[in-house]
């Protein structure tokens, strides 16, 4: 079967965000005045074939842990969803 | 009130994606060999104050078309969340 896992990875609450912050002032600078915080983190979409959603969720946890994030300053979460459709196996 | 914009930034499906293609390589490497495909994208956490979601919905939809995504080459998404709770009134 096919997973889709989506991953998103955000800078911890505590750890500033410099990225964050310039794109923040950027958009103040373009009269964007409503807005008081952007946070910017990365995201990924990863397609892998295991058995069943245990082994996918087991997988992308690995994969985060070992390349994604960085787990001292970063945050991670991960969602799984069954992407098995025809398509995928022509 | 304060809303919350989810937004994501992905290179439109037909764009060569070298990042997610790199991000492969260094899975495979590390003996995930069940993953077929990567790609890879930006997310941002908006934070902004307008009276409704409506015009929370318009405000990031310009931010992506004027600073946060080049629409030649990228998708975006737009997700609205209401976050006016006390912690941000106080």
């Amino acid at each position: 079967m096919t997973w889709l896992a989506r991953v998103h990875v955000m800078l911890k609450p505590i750890v500033n965000d410099p990225q964050g912050e310039a794109i923040l002032g950027a958009l103040r600078s373009l009269q964007f005045g409503e807005v008081n915080q952007v946070r910017a983190g990365k995201y990924f979409e990863i397609q892998l074939d295991v058995p069943n959603r245990a082994a996918a969720e087991r997988h992308a946890d690995d994969m985060c842990r070992k390349l994604l994030a960085n787990p001292v300053i970063e945050d991670y979460r991960i969602q799984i969803e069954d992407v098995s459709t025809p398509r995928d196996t022509v």
